[in-house]
């Protein structure tokens, strides 16, 4: 039994770590660690193939800690290990034990959850908001099936955790796309945070749902170094055999495993101090002995050199109007309209075909968002992941793929991406690069009502683009398209921004404001009206209302001025100075709830302190169903009619 | 076979309605409508226990259509049975098919999904994001348990929408908590909207998942009067049978059911016209014919006589200081603080004492939230419900328990809220009443890092407040304390807002600033300190490093004026008349990402014209842990060190 009893040696060692770690940090999951030192164990030190030196490579196998508060005794691992370590990619160190025990400090990589953009790069994925990390596996085993690397990816879930739906649209999207080279672990340690676990998360009921999801479900126990080699051997031996079903293991586990002081209800994240440090400490010490512990074997890593996945150069994208002809779409052209979703499709495609790195995902709204253009192409319908309707899952997915160095394009209605924003929020902690395109944004959705409409989206998004990721960038650009020009360059544009950025499309045809000459970068505005009066600010579908009412401002003897901005961040300098150029008058419109573009600009003229004066038009009330955009747009008081009472207003003049 | 051919009968009729609603709208689902109308006959014309004349009395049986945009069919049969309509609760009036033929107009109560507010009382709560209404369902049902009233809640699932992980969340719920008055209905109709189903949402799969979660799926022909007459009895007999399972139905039906021509791929939401919907209906009629449908058995409604749920008079809530004393807290008294998420806990351990419609749900974080103090008052926890971690199902389960007339309180960690934001929109769509109870928001959490930090969360909750419901009422408040007495306070005040609350509460223990004689008001804020040179608006933890900073600045001759600005919407006059005060000089401070309270007095401030000028001090960065709060203050320049040299430079002095 010298392998187990390597095994028990090494896992006493790194649940040693983990309680002095936890202790130190004063906060911590130490017996979270203990019921997975075995599964850690055997994957790091025997089963894995990578090289601690390179932790980030794309071709080396992955492990996804799904529950991010056990990451010390990975830390622990690694500190043993010296796994690379670093804030700056070019230049790594090993890990330590010091390190591991500067656990959660302000100054250290070693954050309190699994976090690569720290300088841990082991890990791809932020993780510690529960039920994620599986996707992000999927997205990982997704990208490698795309390069054709044989990869294995490891994804450890709490049996508490799994209670979260996003797990079993995981399993069900694995499934799908026979994803084998992924592994689910579950860890069943039988207590969560306040409670036991539900009788409907035990390792019996857990195997169950797996195998009525189609998979080959493996219940082992945990601790036991032979029947978790076992259980991994046989997951090696099913992505080479392609009518095996896909495996999981659902391990029996021991919160506190080793220490019986340790163990039942009331120890979830609480590190042990003084002398129930020391009681914890023996009492493993004499377990250990029990089981024969004894480091008399070596383990060595399956040391896997990294393999870079064929490349192709990317070559130079098309221009929309030759996109058109190339899709034999050019009727477009003489129609003079096209709505920003429908460019979004044209532009997809055509950004699919330039560069090899682009991969689109859609939650069964293809054909409504214009994904569809990407998928139908024979070229390139293997680089398509439908992920039917589960928004969360698609989101993860996402991050895994940018880990391995996919540029993700996702998209759904507007509406729902806000079922994935926890996950999108940890994929821009992770500085992950991936795209969001939200569809039939706003009211001007119109006959499909409330349900359908993202109102609160841009206050979301552009929170994120008020704060600077480690590398420098914002945390997030927001971009609205007035015209199908400027939606198809800004899909372009956001493939060469490392991060994410978020582009809301809207559903109606709107005529082209701009043509292929024109030129949008994220950050840009375009000035569509020189006048000295009033400075109109509109976004997206309310260009084009605005643009309407110029005419009618214009009789009443106002000469406005009118920005389409479609970005978030803008150049607030400029926007300032074209408000100076108005008197100081600024009327924001957008058919979206407040806090959105209008705040935006409020922000940035509140804090000049120039005496501006910013009033905005937003939608102020709960939209309902109404069959023309236009009737929609006057029950929310943005009817061309409402723009037009409101700038008069706005200057203190009367419509009589 | 009269049964059968009557309902064929009927539900050939639902089915022709349903064409020619869309085809009036121009838009919806017909197809979808088709699959559903002998499901939909078979429930509301015989099975269901509901007066037509009263449908929205918590005591009858529900329909929760979870995949909302088949709700033509059911507005087809309520046209036909005079289900009271109307957006005056008081003044209803029975629908007609005139009624009908408006859907999605802009003045029709017949939205295009299911949509309470809108004058259809019949339904629940707003559907149309799919994935939700099992959860409502659930919720219908667990407040149905505790009022001990004999209700079945019918709720019908979409196969693709079945993909959704919260259906499952919802599934597990169900189970834990015994809420067999619930049935769930998957309508497998084999096509999505754009494609045919994953093989992990057929019928087979669909039900083996239903009983590897512990059900009885009964998988019948959802186009067969009789056999799904015999599922909804087998249902209703379980009802009473305490060793029953739980019971699904997994429906078999054809979408474009009747007319061949509708069938197949590629009819996902188009409305039929001109000849397609003549071949339509003649097929349609054919099919009726072929299957002899006659009316020739009357079918009549259960009427149900509404039974109201024992209440009891609420008694007056105790003072803080009483609860403490009451509930053996008092040594909190002597140490002078407290934490506010630990208020919040002993607030609504008070609230549900005092009020019988109060319910407590929580993700396995009550030892965390403090709602375990309600929890573990065995006078109270019945009316406690675990939703495990699984947010999304939590946030709809509170929609349900609303439409059934409880005030629930839902708590999490503030980040974890955000995995059920689609949710809580909806909820506020349908005119929920609820109150959402963020813990361990902003940085403040300092060592877990920023998985668990909630950052963006006060801009989108103040995206809502920027908007009016049909109610008059905003569309949420939005609520941060500073003082244990300040959360106590609110959680009281939440319960007497008709509509979604959001407070976020805090980890660290802070010094009390108030007293049990203090009142604190939705809309309300404090005037901590009178000064003159500059007007400080602070947030939660953030009013702390203001105090702290005031000394300072004092020194440095500055007179500020300190705002502890607990609420979003607040009184903007009285915030500038402050800032008038004060040379128009206003700093804000806030723990989160920007867009929310400082953005929310750029608002006001800008709008106003006064020239003001706004400083915003947020969070610019991306957090990571740190041992300390004072540590990531620091990190992300909001130490009290920061604030002064903010404040000095705002001023244009120098800190020398």
């Amino acid at each position: 039994m010298s392998y187990d009893s390597t095994i028990h040696a090494k896992a006493g060692e790194l649940i040693k770590l983990s309680y002095e770690m936890t202790a130190a940090a004063g906060s911590g999951h130490p017996t979270s660690c203990a019921s997975l030192a075995h599964l850690v164990t055997v994957l790091m030190y025997d089963h894995m193939r990578y090289e601690p030196a390179n932790p980030a490579h794309p071709s080396s196998d992955r492990l996804v800690l799904s529950e991010g508060h056990a990451v010390p005794v990975v830390y622990a691992a690694c500190a043993d290990l010296g796994v690379a370590i670093g804030k700056d990619k070019g230049n790594l160190r090993p890990m330590t034990v010091e390190d591991a025990m500067t656990l959660r400090a302000i100054d250290s990589v070693v954050d309190g959850h699994p976090n690569p953009v720290e300088g841990f790069p082991f890990f791809d994925a932020a993780t510690g908001s529960l039920g994620q990390g599986l996707s992000v596996a999927a997205g990982l085993a997704a990208a490698a099936k795309i390069d054709a690397l044989d990869k294995r990816v490891f994804c450890i879930i709490g049996d508490g955790e799994s209670r979260e739906g996003q797990i079993w649209e995981a399993v069900d999207f694995i499934k799908d796309h026979e994803l084998k080279a992924v592994l689910p672990i579950f860890n069943c340690n039988v207590y969560a945070q306040s409670d036991v676990v539900s009788p409907q998360q035990t390792p019996e009921t857990t195997a169950k749902k797996l195998e009525a999801a189609g998979y080959k479900a493996l219940v082992i126990d945990g601790h036991r170094p032979g029947e978790i080699q076992a259980a991994l051997n046989e997951h090696a031996e099913t992505m080479s055999n392609p009518n095996a079903q896909p495996i999981a293991i659902v391990a029996k586990t021991v919160k506190g495993w080793g220490s019986a002081s340790q163990q039942g209800d009331g120890h979830h994240g609480k590190p042990a101090s003084g002398d129930g440090m020391a009681q914890a400490l023996e009492e493993l010490t004499a377990t250990l002995n029990d089981l024969g512990a004894m480091a008399d074997t070596k383990l060595s890593i399956k040391l896997m050199s990294p393999r870079n996945a064929e490349t192709r150069d990317a070559i130079a994208a098309p221009s929309m109007d030759e996109a058109l002809k190339g899709f034999g779409m050019e009727d477009v052209l003489s129609k003079g309209k096209l709505a920003t979703r429908r460019a979004y499709g044209v532009a997809l495609r055509a950004l699919g075909q330039a560069r090899a790195d682009v991969v689109a995902l859609d939650a069964d709204v293809k054909n409504s968002t214009f994904a569809e253009m990407f998928s139908k192409d024979e070229s390139l319908a293997s680089r398509f992941l439908e992920c039917r309707i589960a928004e969360q899952n698609m989101f993860s997915v996402a991050a895994g793929l940018s880990a391995a160095g996919k540029t993700a394009y996702t998209s759904t209605f507007a509406k729902f991406v806000a079922r994935g924003y926890d996950q999108i929020e940890m994929a821009i902690n992770s500085g992950a690069n991936f795209k969001v395109v939200g569809s039939h944004a706003g009211i001007s959705l119109a006959a499909d009502g409330p349900s359908q409409m993202s109102l609160p989206d841009i206050a979301w998004f552009r929170s994120f683009a008020t704060m600077t990721r480690p590398n420098g960038l914002p945390g997030c650009y927001v971009l609205q398209p007035s015209c199908a020009y400027q939606a198809y360059a800004l899909t372009m544009a956001m493939a060469d921004f490392d991060g994410v950025c978020y582009m809301r499309t809207l559903r109606p045809d709107m005529e082209f404001l701009y043509s292929a000459n024109d030129t949008f970068t994220l950050g840009g505005h375009e000035v569509l009206s020189q006048g000295r009066d009033l400075l109109i600010v509109a976004t997206g579908y309310m260009v084009h209302q605005a643009n309407k009412a110029l005419e009618e401002l214009d009789k009443q003897g106002i000469d406005a001025t009118l920005v389409d901005l479609y970005s978030i961040p803008f150049d607030s300098d400029a926007i300032l100075d074209l408000a100076n150029a108005n008197n100081g008058n600024i009327l924001t419109l957008e058919d979206n709830y407040g806090a959105g573009a209008g705040s935006a600009i409020a922000d940035a003229a509140s804090a000049d302190g120039g005496g501006f004066t910013v009033q905005q038009m937003h939608v102020r009330n709960l939209p309902k169903s109404g069959r023309t955009t236009e009737d929609v747009m006057a029950y929310c008081g943005l009817s061309v009619n409402d723009i037009v009472k409101g700038a008069m207003s706005m200057l203190e003049l009367s419509t009589a």
